[in-house]
């Protein structure tokens, strides 16, 4: 038979994570309690096992469960000379739930079960107090009703209203005993009235009607979209814990809070927290009283009159700060801690580490290895690199008044307010005049970038969290909304309505990229601020990680802002985004029109000199560290132009006919051009277009030889699904080198590799691998092609997917272990079989996400690239993994 | 060091294969010839090793090649007792590329080698031939000059013709050696004129020029596109054979000819050869003399008076009529020989298997079973499954002019002529007046289907071998020619444009499906005839194979057309053709334009019974075969309308506006359709889709149950990536059949099964093999996504992908081994490791593809499926495939 229930002082000898998996942190937390010897009222667990079984066998309990619940129910007994449903002297519990991460607010709660009409005699009698008897009676049976019968709270609060207007009072402690039990039978009433049943008398019934409870509400729309926000898989499930009640609403010597070891805003190193007397735990969260600090110190500071826990009850508080202090020694973590004072004596109800932001996680961390509490390792994995993204943009001010508009998905972190503009041009214009714009697309394209990097932020209706605006945004570091599909835009009248508001071009929007909201008017923000302890655990990260981190850049900007960001290298530079600029598209798109290889080639001649600018810029700024340049990448069409008017003037400027063009877009046409004509495929077609890219390559090498500024160029041939295409193309790129080195009498020095992109290529690894100095897993195409899911169309369903727990997290942000996991791991063995030095690394998106760069580090990669904002996430989490893998 | 050259008579141990692969096909035969003692010329062969390493060393001859050739030349010598390059007994030589497999007329020849101003005379001495020693120079000149110094021949001819007219004769027999010696003067100028040298004189020269101008012949134009045309593989490379000279010219006891040993055409038992007397081999294939019968027999049936070799030269004939006995009883095959008779005396100088009709290697390989020749397994594996193709549609009459007007792509066989027009609508009004048309479309899509069903023949401007045009029209048994890019159409005017030529609807044109021409006007065509002898051969092949051979198919004709060519059940059957059908795509539509999930099920409702008849004719043609449904495919925006007329139409059926259906259009729209929100995605999404399908299938099994027609329905998920999403979907079904079941209190037999048609699919089979009884590999998809192209756009690039040797075959046509392949076999292990009894199949086109199928066998499928006329070929395939699996 299962052990589904551990009394807490009993529980079974596991290490942390595999007791927290068991029994929940509340649960593991309460038992550790009482190993250090603190003061917890005796209780028990129900296992997740128990809520797993519970769902596995159709939402009904688990066998044995029943049996486990009595012994355990015994046993508190025992402890605390209560018994459940006795009428003299009855045990009354909480029911709680306790999933293994903390879900606030998430899941319901049932307090003082175990009352009823003859236990609550007893009650009253025991602690000579009848109105604090019925008082927690009603409202135990207000939050049973509530929470476990589906009766709606404001049926019990209208009869309460109603009953204190005839009597002429305003508080609830205006009401005594005898009011309350006429309430009582009203309730009583009102529940048989709504759910044909009556309010039940036996306590074991009451028990496994909040235990059910408990269980049901692991699968409610809250905790799903709280789960789905946060990552956590289904499976886990909660526990639930039954726990002898202790009541900080029997007199003024009586009262309850909540504390932190330290201040969870900014990290400081001071107790920090609010208590209320005379009242129950929900009383301080609730809001309905305001709580009082618990030091001096804070009641000074806030200049408030009501005393602190320290004035009112010294002894008690004595104790408090020595739990406290212990339990932060035990835990080495700053503690987010519940009590409850019975008649002088302190309970502890529960403990567990502290939410914090992202600023105190770096204060905290640095500190407590100051303070020899932790060691570095200990201290990085305390934060969470995800967070990091909140200390390098600008942030909505929390106090801020927000009208949100819409909500999309939050593609690129920061906030930021501008004027809505429709056009990429107009965007540039505007910014031109100094004018704040926010680009609001339907999606965006590469044609658009100018405009994008013009705007201070970029919202589109479509489109996922890796689509072409999200990823030109997160790269440029912009905030941007993406997929926001209740916006309808109308590009013809300039304005978007969402619902029945309209909103026209100039008015002012804000869009914080961080949640995905979209607010009318402008929000205000809060500059980012990089404190010295930031910096610190940056170069503890940097000591600490094996994996190099590079980025993905390809303007100078991009670049000087990665490399200040601490980027040792570029992974990913996209020679295409140079294409579209103003002054060569026109010449890209002569190329593309030629008709024969010499009409192509004087056209890229055109294209040469720009392409060599560019490269030498960027060489120049990452002076000596290695640049991974990838060749041209997407189907040729994407460079023509699409409405009647830039038809027309494209078709004059180079002095052609319309036809003749649209002739060409309509050849180029691709049902699917994500598995199109683009990659090496283009060169395969037509070798001229690589070779004057290496041709480019080369020149600026040389000049920045001249000028002696080292550079280690790795040219990169995407999209190969053969070992043949590489081959063909790095002798391609070999004979352009001998031939540019002949003819300056310079030696060259550079690598050649390919993306490994593609299933056949990650397949085939071993043979590509004889052609390739580097791999670069180029996972944003190696995901769309392994999972058959283009990410420009995935919003469609990819949310679906997620609810039905298909996928536990958006393949596209964190890498698919089991599929695409697969593949790289593959890839990377039998590279390294046939040339152990191979350098292998990753650049699509996942190159910046925690969990993927913990894969990263277990498939045995050199380094991950990603967009310049994301650097310090990634060294962050390349350290965390280092870390982790020396411990597994 | 390597050896490079090998004497006829003294060639390594090896069998026949590897002597193949090293000296070439007719290097081998000759060897071969030699050992079993008939009389062939002495010779040596230069490997196709040789060829290799040549173009390895960059076009210049192995190492040591030179002192290995010379060391032959001298054992050729030794045996023949003549001396290369001697004045008074020259030996002369052929030189003759010789492949793997025969490429006829695809590489250059050069005979009388080793003729020089001194040897000539040397030649006329010894034959006492003057007129002939100078006739065999002068021709060696010509054949050198063209073949080896690339002066063009009408140099010559221009030369030989201006004399003879000075000289009032017509023929070139009517010259003597002064005649000759004069225009060989004249040559050898012309030469120095145009390659400013001089005709080498040394023979050693001449022996280099040529064995060099055979190697490079392997790389030119004409070979490389022979090969493609037959994916022969480029490293093959080619042999060189160089043996001494018999002349058939020098006198009227001397003789040439080709013959078969059996009728080649129709594959009747009987000799059957054409020869010249007094003639050189050139001359009875170059057609400027018109060559005689070898046997009276024939001579007699073809009423003619130039008396045939069995009457001119009896003794000769006896000795051939012997030899040619020997060799097909040696060989045991049809073999084509070339003899020529110096002097009285045989000599063989070639044999090999003879080139056949389909129909005559069926007749011949039945024959030789019943001669006791060969065993049942080799009749088998002598005929090429592909051929077949052609006795089962109609062909052109090879008699017939052509007036060719533009080629494609052979997309689907057979051969159709009707009028020109432009759409579905237009073919099935035309068909309705009992007119033959052929459908001309820039591309179909789905809904073209009925139109299709309607013409004779389908032509397109795009796509490739597997485009919409060229599967469903292989699936319908129509022929098909796509991707015809010389082709402009103009919807607008009705017409089309190739060059210069105009097309106009309604006008007669002929497409031929096997070969890819269009042509203008009618052709006559011959009807298919399935001989006996074609039905015996599948009877034999049912009996060996071990895989069974089901087809891809929907409607009641093609599922009856597939039974008949043998289908041992439906392997694939597209529900979503179902939903084009005119009755019912206005219900399809209003379910995508539906807004809640109830108008959905009210749309789905409508469909329901046209479904579930559907499903009813096919269970009922084919009565307790297993029928495999797969349920809705595509993205749903390939069922809206796409034109304003139809957008409109459609609107006010509905009684919506157009705007709601061009919102939803732009709604549904996807950058990568294939990558989309297609398959069990759709299910996902909307579970009532299925819902509905499943009861139709449902609905249907009962009937026929009812009517005790037994049925096998195998119910088919497609496009899974995961484990979780089959999952899902069986619970689906199986409760829909719980449900009809209980309704109907019947018992309801089916399988659920899943399409692996993406990588991850086939990385994780193990996982998802746990919710399957089945699983058939769509290799369609499979290929797409693996190597990352799009079937339908690939045609822009896969041209300069199978020229540039890195797929040595379209990878849509056989399957992909290194990739894709490996995906299948390892999905199969892995599946087969959880679930020894998964029933394992391939549905993709791939299915009807003789190397595929072998591939199939090997990974140890259970099942091919594909289009029904390919059911014959895939048969025969797989019964190949077991006999060469038993062998290796």
């Amino acid at each position: 038979m299962a052990t589904w229930v551990y009394n807490f002082s009993k529980t079974p000898k596991k290490d942390k994570a595999g007791l927290k998996n068991l029994l929940g942190g509340k649960g593991a937390n309460l038992s550790e309690m009482i190993k250090i010897g603190l003061p917890v009222p005796p209780g028990f667990t129900i296992t997740t096992e128990a809520c797993n079984e519970f769902y596995k066998r159709n939402r009904k309990n688990p066998i044995g469960l029943d049996k486990q619940v009595k012994s355990a129910i015994k046993e508190v007994e025992k402890k605390i000379g209560k018994k459940f449903g006795d009428k003299k002297n009855p045990l009354l519990v909480s029911v709680r739930s306790g999933a293994r991460v903390s879900m606030p607010g998430m899941m319901d709660t049932v307090l003082n079960l175990g009352l009823n009409d003859e236990t609550v005699l007893g009650l009253a009698a025991k602690t000579k107090n009848e109105t604090f008897a019925y008082d927690s009676y009603r409202r135990f049976i207000q939050m049973y009703s509530n929470v476990v019968l589906g009766v709606d709270h404001h049926n019990f609060e209208d009869l309460i209203e109603n009953y204190k207007l005839t009597k002429g009072v305003t508080l609830d402690t205006d009401l005594d005993a005898e009011d309350w039990k006429k309430l009582i039978k009203d309730f009583r009433d009102v529940i048989k009235r709504e759910i044909k049943k009556d309010f039940p008398q036996d306590v074991y019934q009451q028990l496994w009607g909040a235990v059910g409870a408990v269980f049901q509400s692991w699968r409610n729309q809250r905790a799903k979209t709280y789960r789905k926000l946060n990552n956590i898989p289904e499976e886990w499930g909660t526990a639930v814990n039954v726990q002898s009640m202790v009541f900080g609403n029997m007199g003024d010597d009586c009262a309850t809070g909540v504390a932190f070891t330290r201040n969870p805003s900014t990290g400081e190193k001071s107790f920090y927290g609010e208590y209320l007397i005379n009242a129950q735990g929900e009383d301080v969260v609730a809001g309905i009283r305001t709580p009082q600090n618990i030091t001096k110190k804070a009641r000074l500071e806030a200049k408030s009159d009501a005393l602190s826990m320290e004035e009112t009850m010294p002894k008690v508080y004595g104790q408090l700060v020595q739990i406290y202090k212990k339990l932060e020694k035990h835990y080495k973590d700053m503690q987010d801690i519940e009590f409850t004072v019975e008649n002088k004596k302190l309970w502890m109800l529960q403990t567990r580490s502290g939410k914090r932001t992202a600023k105190a996680a770096i204060k905290i961390a640095v500190d407590m290895v100051k303070e020899n509490l932790i060691k570095k390792d200990e201290a990085l994995l305390r934060i969470d690199p995800k967070m990091l993204d909140t200390l390098l943009h600008p942030t909505l001010d929390p106090k801020a008044e927000k009208d949100i508009i819409a909500k999309g998905l939050p593609a690129s972190p920061g906030a930021a307010s501008g004027k809505i503009t429709f056009s990429a041009d107009d965007a540039e214009t505007l910014k031109s005049q100094n004018q704040k714009t926010i680009l609001v697309r339907l999606e965006t394209s590469p044609e658009d970038i100018h405009g994008m990097n013009a705007a201070e932020g970029i919202l589109t209706c479509r489109g996922g969290m890796t689509s072409h605006a999200a990823v030109v945004a997160r790269g440029m570091g912009k905030p941007c909304v993406s997929g926001s599909g209740t916006i309808q835009i109308d590009y013809q009248s300039k304005e978007f309505k969402v619902g029945n508001r309209v909103f026209k071009e100039g008015e002012i929007i804000t869009i914080d990229g961080s949640s995905g909201e979209v607010m009318s008017g402008e929000v205000k923000t809060i500059k980012p601020d990089i404190s010295g302890d930031f910096s610190k655990i940056m170069s503890w990260a940097d000591k600490t990680r094996k994996m190099q981190v590079r980025t993905n850049a390809e303007t100078p900007l991009d670049t000087k802002v990665a490399r200040e960001f601490g980027a040792e290298g570029i992974g990913l530079c996209r020679t295409e985004h140079m294409f579209f600029d103003e002054e060569r598209i026109l010449y890209v798109r002569q190329m593309i029109l030629s008709k024969s290889k010499e009409d192509r080639s004087e056209a890229l001649g055109k294209i040469l000199p720009f392409q060599k600018k560019d490269f030498y810029e960027i060489f120049s700024i990452m002076k000596g560290l290695p640049v991974t340049i990838r060749l041209l990448d997407p189907p040729l069409h994407e460079f023509l132009p699409k409405s009647e008017k830039e038809i027309s003037s494209l078709a004059s400027s180079l002095g052609i006919s319309e036809k003749e063009i649209k002739d060409r877009i309509s050849d180029l046409h691709e049902e699917n051009p994500m598995l199109g004509h683009r990659g090496c495929r283009l060169a395969i077609s037509y070798p001229e277009i690589y070779e004057m890219q290496c041709e480019a390559i080369f020149e600026a090498v040389l000049q920045c030889k001249k000028e002696k500024i080292k550079v280690l160029p790795e040219i990169m041939i995407p999209l190969v699904a053969t070992g043949q295409e590489l081959e063909i193309l790095k002798e391609l790129v070999d004979s352009k080198a001998k031939e540019m080195s002949k003819k300056y009498n310079q030696k060259l020095d550079y690598m050649v590799g390919t993306m490994i992109e593609l299933p056949r290529a990650a397949l085939n690894a071993h043979d590509i691998s004889k052609h390739a100095d580097f791999f670069s897993f180029g996972t944003n195409d190696l995901t769309q092609t392994t999972l058959g899911i283009s990410r420009d169309d995935a919003g469609k369903f990819l949310d679906d997917y997620v609810d039905n727990n298909i996928f536990k997290i958006d393949p596209f942000v964190s890498i698919d272990v089991n599929g695409v996991g697969q593949l790289v791991e593959l890839a990377c063995k039998n590279a390294k079989r046939n040339k152990s030095k191979i350098k292998l690394g990753i650049c699509g998106e996942h190159g910046g996400d925690p969990d993927s760069i913990m894969f990263c580090q277990k498939a045995g990669l050199n380094y991950v690239s990603c967009s310049p904002y994301r650097v310090p996430i990634a060294r962050l989490s390349a350290a965390q993994a280092k870390i982790l893998s020396k411990r597994n």
